[in-house]
């Protein structure tokens, strides 16, 4: 399922351009255009099945699970073997940018213990 | 499966105090003891089955769509219906207290767009 109006959509297509890192059959990561981190990563479901994590039923929750295999994996392919951080905003007290539901990984330096 | 000497599998198994405010048969929640936003809410599985979300692997993994149908639940109940953020920190690099896997639910006012 693809949304007209969504960059991340596009992105997923490959209509819009992306240094892509990791994709598999249902997720696709690509570096974050304004990294926050020396790594910094963006994983999406590559259908636009999640507007955000208030979207998540027990029906879908699966490629949630499938969305966190994808960053272990890729945290180990990216050489973060002191560790990371995951983060998802939902909505607008968190700060959602684009309303496909996506997931940061933040590494490669030590993170500050404060996390907001 | 508890592990003797982790904080939180004795937090699971009610051997010390917490403010609960999520609990179904594999996950549970309670108020971190150092909130950092108006709403701050821990939720482990209640078995040690995942140190960290290094640990995750295609065969474990449910556990963490079940936490996410989990943090929805919650986020309900607590009336964050502007949204919130939610946080694994791994390893070292991310500043991971607690080495039994943790999602930091954050919300109850409008969180910094920047996320480190």
């Amino acid at each position: 399922m693809k949304k007209d109006d969504c960059i991340f959509c596009k992105i997923a297509a490959g209509e819009i351009p992306s240094a892509k890192v990791y994709e598999d059959e249902n997720v696709i990561a690509f570096r974050d255009i304004a990294p926050q981190a020396p790594v910094h990563v963006v994983f999406i479901p590559k259908d636009h099945v999640l507007s955000s994590a208030d979207d998540i039923t027990e029906d879908n929750a699966k490629i949630i699970a499938d969305i966190f295999v994808a960053i272990k994996k890729t945290a180990e392919s990216l050489g973060l073997e002191n560790g990371y951080r995951i983060i998802n905003n939902c909505g607008e007290d968190g700060a959602q940018s684009v309303k496909h539901i996506h997931f940061h990984l933040l590494g490669g330096k030590k993170l500050p213990e404060r996390i907001v």
